[in-house]
C-alpha cells in the first residue's frame, strides 16, 4: 500500500473524515509500529440499508416485500390483521412509515416462507432487475453508495475483511452483497428466518418458515457479530441508532478502533432525515456521537459523488 | 499447484480414498476443464469431534464439562436434577455415554452462564493447557489426527475455504481451531447458547446466557451452513449420523462433489467403535454411504500416521 492508492477513495471529498481514515489504515497496517493490527484481526463491519446503499423512504427490502404481499394477502387474507401487511396492501405508506421497524420487515420474511432458499434468491434477483426507486427513478441497485463502495475496497486492499451486518434478510442482502460491493455471502450477516430440511427428487434443500430466527437490529447485531466472525471489529460504520450497539462493541475493545455514521444531510442528491426516520432514527447516536467516540460522515459535504451516474 | 504438492498428504497411505481426493482436486482446479469450480465456491466443511480430532470415550468439551461442573453443583444443587450434571458429578461415564449428545452438552453450555466469551475463552484455553486424555495420556489438543491437518492444508493451497460445522460449542471450538487446524474463528460454525450484552467499566461485552441458541448437530448442521456461509459446500468430511444431513446438503447439488466419513476401526493406534457409540452413533450412515455416495476412509487402513509425535 503506497499513499497514491489512497486516489481509489476519489469520490470522497478532501476534508476530515477522509484523513482520518487514511490515517487510520496506514497507523494499523505499518509494521512494527504501535499500532500495528495484523490482518486477521482487521475485522471491519457495514451496515447496509442507509449506510451502503440508500433507505429512504423506506428499506429496499420492504419495497420487495410491498410487491409481493398483495398476491398473498390475496390467498390469505388473515394476514391483513397485521398492521403492516395492511398498510402494505392499502398502499398507505405513511402508516406503514410509522410502524416499528421489526413489523415493517415482518412481511419481508413471511411472504417467502416456503420457499427454497435458491426459489428466494431468483425471486429477489428478478425484482431486483426491474424494480426502481419511486422518486430517484433508478434501480434500486443504482442506489449504492460510490464512496461507501470505494471506502470498500480500500480497506480491503489494506487487508481487512469487509462484512455487513445488516437488519435485512441475510439471503436478501446477499443477493447484491457479491455485485455491488464485492462481498462474498459468508460475510454478509443479516435478519433469518428459521428453515427446515426438505427433499426434492432425491436431493436436500431447504425451506423458509415464517418465523423470524434472528431480527439483526440493536444488540442482535453484536451477538451476531460474535456468532459469525467470533472476533470484535476494529472498524465500524452505520447510520442509526440500530447501529449503535456495533458501533459501540466495536470501539470497546483494546488497541486503534474507529468508528462512523453517514449523516443523511443532503436532500438535493439524496435525502435529507435523522431523528425523525421512524423506520430507522438517528438520535442518540446523533446527540452523543462526539462522547462516545464516533466520527460523522456528512454526505452533503464529504461526498464528491453520491451514486455511479 | 503440481502433482508434487501432493506430498503434502503423507500421513494418508497410498490408496482409493487418497487418489480420489486428489483427482477430485486436481478436477475442479483445471481452469477450463469440465468440472472447474471457481476458488470462491470451494467450500470445504468438516465436523470436528470424531473428524478432526478424537472423541472417544466422550468429546472434549465433555471433559471440560465435567471439569467444570462440580464446582457450579456445589453452588447450584439444582443442577443435579438433570441426569447428564448428576452423572458428572457422581464421576458415572457409563451413565453419562448413554444419554442423548445434546443432554451431555447441556452442562458444557450451562456451566459457562453469565462469563463473558472473553473469560469463557482464557477458560478453555487454561484447562486445554493440562488437560490430558484419560487413556491416551497425551493432551486433548495431541488428539488431533494430522492426516487431516495435511488434507485441510492441501485443500486450501487449491484455493479451498475450509470450515468446521461441529456440534460443539462454537467458542469452545475457536479456542483451538486455529492453532490446531489453520481454521481462522469465523470459519468455526458450532452449537451456540443464547447471550446478552453488558457494560463494564463503560465497555460493551457479551455474556453467554444459559440457554442454548442452537445445537449444531444433523439438520441443524445445514441450517447453520446456510447462515453462516450461504453457499452449498462442495467437499464435506463427517464420522457420525450427526454429520449425515450436512454430508447429504453438499452431495446433492450440481457439479462436482465429495464427501467422506472417518470409520472409527484403528483399536490399535486410536479406538474402534461407530453403530454402538451412543454418544454420536454412525449406523444410517454406515449402513448407506455406498448408496448415498459417500466415501470411507478407514483409519487403520488408510492412514500412515494418527496423531503427532
Amino acid at each position: 500500500m503506497t499513499s497514491s492508492d489512497v486516489e481509489c477513495m476519489e469520490c470522497w471529498n478532501d476534508g476530515p473524515p477522509k484523513e482520518a481514515i487514511v490515517d487510520f489504515v496506514e497507523r494499523v497496517t505499518r509494521e512494527g509500529g504501535p499500532d500495528y493490527v495484523p490482518p486477521a484481526e482487521r475485522i471491519a463491519a457495514f451496515d447496509n440499508d442507509g449506510t451502503l446503499w440508500c433507505e429512504f423512504p423506506m428499506q429496499v427490502q420492504v419495497f420487495f416485500a410491498l410487491a409481493e404481499v398483495k398476491r398473498l394477502a390475496a390467498q390469505d387474507p388473515s394476514l391483513l390483521q397485521k398492521p403492516a401487511f395492511k398498510a402494505m396492501v392499502d398502499g398507505d405508506l405513511k402508516a406503514l412509515a410509522s410502524l416499528p421497524k421489526k413489523e415493517v420487515f415482518e412481511p419481508a420474511f413471511a411472504t417467502h416462507a416456503g420457499m427454497t432458499v435458491e426459489e428466494f434468491h431468483e425471486n429477489a434477483q428478478r425484482w431486483l432487475a426491474q424494480a426502481k426507486h419511486p422518486t430517484l427513478k433508478q434501480p434500486f441497485t443504482q442506489g449504492a453508495y460510490l464512496p461507501q463502495c470505494e471506502l470498500l475496497t480500500y480497506l480491503r486492499v489494506n487487508g481487512f475483511k469487509t462484512y455487513i451486518v445488516t437488519g435485512g434478510g441475510v439471503e436478501f442482502v446477499r443477493v447484491v452483497a457479491e455485485e455491488l460491493y464485492g462481498i462474498p455471502p459468508e460475510q454478509v450477516i443479516g435478519s433469518s428466518t428459521k428453515m427446515k430440511l426438505d427433499t426434492v427428487d432425491g436431493k436436500t434443500v431447504l425451506r423458509k418458515l415464517p418465523e423470524l430466527a434472528s431480527f439483526d437490529d440493536r444488540d442482535e447485531k453484536v451477538v451476531n457479530i460474535a456468532l459469525h466472525i467470533g472476533r470484535r471489529p476494529i472498524f465500524a460504520f452505520g447510520n442509526s441508532d440500530g447501529d449503535l450497539a456495533m458501533i459501540r462493541y466495536t470501539l470497546g475493545g483494546d488497541g486503534p478502533r474507529m468508528a462512523w455514521y453517514l449523516h443523511h444531510d443532503d436532500a438535493e442528491r439524496e435525502f435529507a432525515y435523522d431523528r425523525d426516520f421512524k423506520l430507522s432514527p438517528l438520535r442518540e447516536g446523533l446527540d452523543r456521537a462526539a462522547e462516545y467516540g464516533i466520527g460523522m460522515v456528512s454526505m452533503k459535504n464529504d461526498w464528491r459523488e453520491v451514486f455511479a451516474r
